[in-house]
């Protein structure tokens, strides 16, 4: 019907006014194309970063496509953490595998942070905003940058983002309305990943301070089940296990020993032989352990929490309890813990006895593998560093490392210790030297 | 440039042709305002559901815009438990405050969600698929649907969409196309309030364990740090207090004795007089709470659940412990706490003594507000209705309550209980003869 009346109009139109209102129509066109690019851009930036929760990948995504839509060389997002007033940075472009952390009142980041303006600078050395000192560090070479306010849904700056260097020329005006059209995006998902990450965070601390505690009603036990988390991971990733299954195990082993609370404390710190009605009593702590944790609410990822913790103390030939599953009945994360567990209590001093060589508990393993312990489970842990291996023994001591003369460590593994005459070796002498001399076979 | 070319070229043009020409620019304009306003509408639905992780919110804005973007009477979004095989909806228009839940092999939308077809209704009751039981319940009459499953990135269906009777006529082909394009945006959102909801549930389902197992080492304690929680939330909601203050108020509730971990069993469950070396031992588990509690990272609105915790036995007079505080310098929540821990053990058996005549608690309360006690919470903790509390003290027992009976306590509170001569009325009787006799003054 509109287009029938539009038809009707233009006959009364002469031949320069139609050729007026094609002119006008080409530029709306035009206008169109313009702002459906954009809004494709934004809609695909928004819909790439909502389907992101996990801070450290958004950051770096986030990064990734600013720095492809502004066709820059860098993109950095420098996030605000307002309870220090520092501004952060994690996973930039050139920044892999460090964090930096400078206070808001520093730099351009932090004037842009504290004032809410956005800064354009097109040549960088000839600015007196801009400090070189960064790029005589890095040895990068910044010619122009780009700097603009991250705001929340409440229009507080939660940190900004910066590009530099454009591949050709200098930034232009469109990209800063672009970049300030991308903020306010970026800000929503990140402060949505920044709360999953923080309750995650609490969680986390939460059963590791737990476990803890757990772990130090009896002194002598102190970080064990820190210790094996450390073992059992460093098994599960040998293994190739994925990261959410790793996940999992880590939680079942901070809180296989959960249990403990409900044994008396006169038992627990015995120094004497258990009686036979003691000794069930502790072992009581794993039926404990999983009735504990069968009434909490786990996520699809985390169902086999329970399992996996209640299984640390069966045997692979259903000679272990509570319920003497055998083989393959004990879920995998159980037939790890098995492994961490004894290796732990073995290194560890106890009541009634005191640390065990470490060249005896290798062969205890080893005897055991096929037998009570799962014999691929056991050939991954005998392939752990010694370097790790002492940071963890020793993560509970006082004294500091002495991480140069450690490093020849890193080359040798659990099962290197197996052999006999050892006693030539530099590594040897580091390890049993200075570090674990009541490991040694006596 | 461009533009001068089409400018030239336009002059060779005949009147007819400039005609047609600009009728195709006119269409070519009306189809970008179409696709402009369909992409601002998603660009707008994207932003909002982006700026909210509480999944119940969440639903409840999704079907909003929903309903309002396709001009429909009702929405409902069904999610799939794919661990129950089961559909559900909790806030969908139409069913305020219940949870619909019902196997994915049943109705219209089991069969979406089954087939991954789009549904499109448009006179129910001639539809072999509608089942006009549900309109014969609620009086509700469907006259037309649309329903289409949700997939989230990987492509399984999530959940579906339904949108019943269409304001005017049915539900047109764009409405299903615009249903489409939203669906996956939701999804999207859904599934990160999920995972979100998902972390909290495991996180709020463990420590109330957690509390519950630390209660339960001495029988008569059981259940003690969950009344308090609750107690503690009835104050802070007649104060007003904010939802998350709330929460970080319940967190602190069910964790104020966690310390109780550190007390040897043999003196939490001693049945005769503490010594005052063992008063003291029990004593130290706030400052074990404490120690623990700040431990543990919490995000910003949980900062301050360590000082509520640990504030629990202060006293305004400052003779409370462990640090004296006086007054204001005790938080408000530790102030809170207070009221509700005091009036728990008062009114729980303990090994030294029998329960408290209610009255007499209330009395002890009123006697030391403004003195021990924070004499504003206690007027709060005073209107706390009558129904509440039988709940409450009655949560764990094992014997039903019957409803019925205890309607007539909703209309009277603690407060009303401090006047004589209560005998007489009917509510009185309900409240002391069937469930509360050992409450009562003797």
């Amino acid at each position: 019907m509109s287009q029938k009346i539009n038809t009707d109009a233009l006959k009364n139109l002469s031949r320069e006014e139609l050729i007026e209102k094609l002119q006008n129509y080409q530029q709306q066109i035009a206008g169109f194309r313009v702002a459906q690019r954009k809004t494709n851009t934004l809609f695909y930036i928004m819909r790439n970063l909502s389907q992101e929760l996990e801070l450290d990948s958004l950051l770096k995504l986030v990064m990734d496509e600013v720095k492809d839509i502004l066709q820059a060389d860098r993109c950095t997002v420098f996030l605000l953490d307002d309870e220090k007033d520092e501004l952060w940075s994690k996973v930039g472009h050139g920044l892999e595998n460090f964090e930096i952390r400078f206070p808001k009142s520093k730099g351009i980041a932090g004037y842009v942070a504290t004032t809410g303006e956005v800064l354009k600078i097109d040549d960088c050395y000839n600015s007196p905003y801009f400090n070189p000192e960064i790029d005589r560090k890095t040895g990068y070479r910044t010619r122009n940058m780009l700097t603009v306010p991250m705001r929340n849904k409440k229009m507080e700056v939660i940190g900004v983002f910066q590009v530099l260097n454009k591949r050709s020329g200098i930034f232009t005006d469109e990209d800063v309305r672009m970049l300030e059209a991308i903020a306010p995006i970026a800000a929503v998902q990140l402060e949505n990943a920044q709360l999953y990450v923080d309750l995650r965070h609490t969680f986390e601390s939460f059963i590791l301070t737990l476990s803890k505690i757990v772990d130090a009603r009896d002194p002598l036990t102190a970080g064990h089940s820190y210790r094996i988390m450390l073992y059992g991971d460093i098994i599960a990733k040998k293994a190739g296990w994925s990261r959410k299954k790793r996940e999992e195990l880590k939680t079942a082993a901070l809180l296989h020993d959960l249990g403990k609370i409900g044994i008396r404390d006169n038992v627990l710190t015995k120094t004497t032989r258990l009686t036979a009605e003691e000794y069930e009593h502790v072992k009581s702590h794993v039926s404990f352990t999983r009735s504990f944790l069968e009434q909490i609410y786990f996520s699809r990822e985390y169902k086999q929490v329970a399992r996996i913790a209640a299984a640390h103390h069966e045997r692979l030939d259903g000679a272990g309890y509570p319920d003497g599953l055998k083989g393959d009945e004990i879920p995998p994360g159980g037939r790890i813990l098995a492994i961490a567990d004894i290796f732990d209590a073995l290194t560890s001093k106890r009541h009634y006895r005191d640390r065990m060589a470490l060249q005896k508990v290798i062969h205890i393993l080893i005897d055991g593998a096929g037998k009570i312990f799962d014999a691929e489970f056991v050939g991954y842990f005998m392939q752990i560093s010694l370097l790790k291996l002492v940071r963890i023994l020793e993560h509970n001591s006082p004294q500091k490392l002495p991480e140069e003369e450690l490093k020849i460590l890193a080359h040798h593994t659990l099962s290197d210790l197996k052999k006999s005459s050892l006693e030539n070796h530099a590594w040897t002498k580091v390890f049993f030297k200075y570090y674990l001399r009541e490991y040694q076979e006596k």
